[in-house]
């Protein structure tokens, strides 16, 4: 079961935490970009190796301290097939260093179409994901074909409550119900109760989870209530705002529940004041493994109040 | 104006209907599939090249009677990076023809994530594509960065009423409000026309438009009336069950505000019945020839006895 691998992995490296990597060219240290551009003309293939080598490094940086990592297929496929070429390449090397891949793609289509990708992603045909997050707008006959994979220790985390500003502009309207809490995020945490029940792993916990956001604090805790089977993805910790005691409530009293996300938070550490003094350009790499390791344990300390921890 | 110049190609061609290029390997001929295979050993190389000269061959035979062509990315995503490029030459081939394209991507992100979608397609990062679809589950600021290129010409078909059976799983929820009409499909139309009132053309219609499936009749009616300005992709005629009579009022009384499409109906005609009767497998263009002008004088029939022909 992927949630059970996904347990063992937080509990392993004491650390519920997910590296995101959004690679924005201005995210990648000058000495890179230099390189790249002074080896290849292509200004597409140039960024594109440099984003691969930063990647790589990132890594081989935190690969002993995180147990997953993020990567958010937008900003490879913004580069075309060159990007895409990375995406396969980051996706791989973090595979072949024992990281747990979440891929960000929030892919969904009909049936005949949502299988298409569900083979894409899941199946090899593009690539061997461990698991990716999906949009629920179409229903459920647009996520049972990734669900059907989590009998293949697949993990699929629906889209909720997201951490974005307009996710209230329908994640938050209310629905004519005999149900107190009646938003479409409520509505939605049911319907991923309902896709995830039949696979629950030896914690207790669903191969299907949630993509529930930091930046929600007490969206989160009403929908921990409704899922508490559901392993929730949460995006926002960081530099989206959502703070440590924020996220807290996205875990369950066993301490386990939840992997919390930075993407730019982490993987542009080195551009933040706080570390510029502490290192050069050429150790970004330094502040991206402290800054991740300040992240587990921001949320660990949290952890230790609030709940418990599992480790 | 997006939304103008496919007016303009529809009125050309006397046409209102779109071409669905989902290339399942299963619909490409078996002879074209045969001397790929036996030029190359590598099967996913052999199946996206056959997919290639099989959607060349399509384009050729409908260039000079249809506006526009819906690829679905998600078919060549299966393939890996060797399909998306086939995806990108099936555009590109289409785009050198005259053919207006509709990619149906169904993307949907947060703010930043979402301009790093509408570079790869919009500003040729990936590709440089006429419109594309996108999916609404993260609101406003999930769109904007696509809509914002309607002021270059793009155009963005946004999913309301999708065709598939559980779209009433969310999209049929009804809401709190005063306003009788308030399903979860009625209040996306209201955001639509919001999104797409900066975009109206010289015809009165928004490059900002609505995917409308043919399935549900009643839903789309009481959409058009929501949404008078926005031009309707209507998927679900043909081979997912939607007649001439279910899609009619996807158009407004000028005969104008709809485009029809077909996917399987078209290109995997050549497979039916009616049509192997008459055509051998190496005369498949003849059927999908005959299927497309057939769809278009089906729909033509039903528009002039209910709306107007706007030609």
């Amino acid at each position: 079961m992927f949630v059970d691998k996904l347990i063992e992995k937080i509990k392993e490296k004491k650390n519920p935490t997910v590296v995101g990597l959004d690679p924005r060219i201005n995210l990648v240290p000058n000495y890179i970009k230099e390189k790249h551009y002074n080896q290849q003309q292509d200004k597409i293939k140039a960024e594109t190796k440099a984003i691969l080598e930063y990647n790589k490094i990132i890594i081989d940086t935190i690969k002993d301290i995180v147990p997953c990592i993020k990567p958010q297929i937008a900003f490879y496929e913004a580069y075309g097939i060159e990007g895409l070429k990375v995406f396969k390449e980051t996706v791989e090397y973090g595979k072949d260093n024992g990281l747990i891949i979440i891929a960000d793609i929030k892919r969904g289509d009909i049936g005949s179409t949502a299988e298409a990708y569900a083979k894409a992603y899941f199946a090899g045909g593009f690539v061997d994901l461990d698991s990716v997050t999906v949009s629920p707008y179409l229903g459920e006959d647009s996520i049972i074909p990734f669900t059907d994979f989590c009998s293949q220790d697949k993990g699929v985390f629906i889209l909720d409550k997201t951490s974005n500003k307009s996710s209230k502009d329908l994640q938050d309207l209310e629905i004519i119900s005999t149900d107190k809490e009646n938003k479409i995020y409520h509505v939605m945490g049911h319907l991923i109760n309902k896709w995830g029940s039949s696979y629950i792993g030896r914690y207790g916990y669903s191969s299907v989870g949630a993509v529930v956001g930091a930046t929600y604090p007490e969206e989160m805790k009403s929908l921990r209530r409704i899922m508490d089977k559901a392993f929730f993805l949460v995006p926002g910790y960081g530099a989206q705002g959502g703070s440590a005691e924020d996220v807290v409530d996205a875990f369950n009293d066993d301490g386990l529940g939840a992997v919390i996300n930075s993407s730019r938070g982490i993987i542009g550490a080195y551009q933040k004041k706080e570390y510029q003094s502490k290192y050069s350009e050429k150790e970004f790499y330094l502040a991206i493994r402290e800054a991740a390791l300040n992240m587990r344990d921001d949320i660990n300390k949290e952890l230790k109040k609030c709940k418990k921890l599992a480790w």
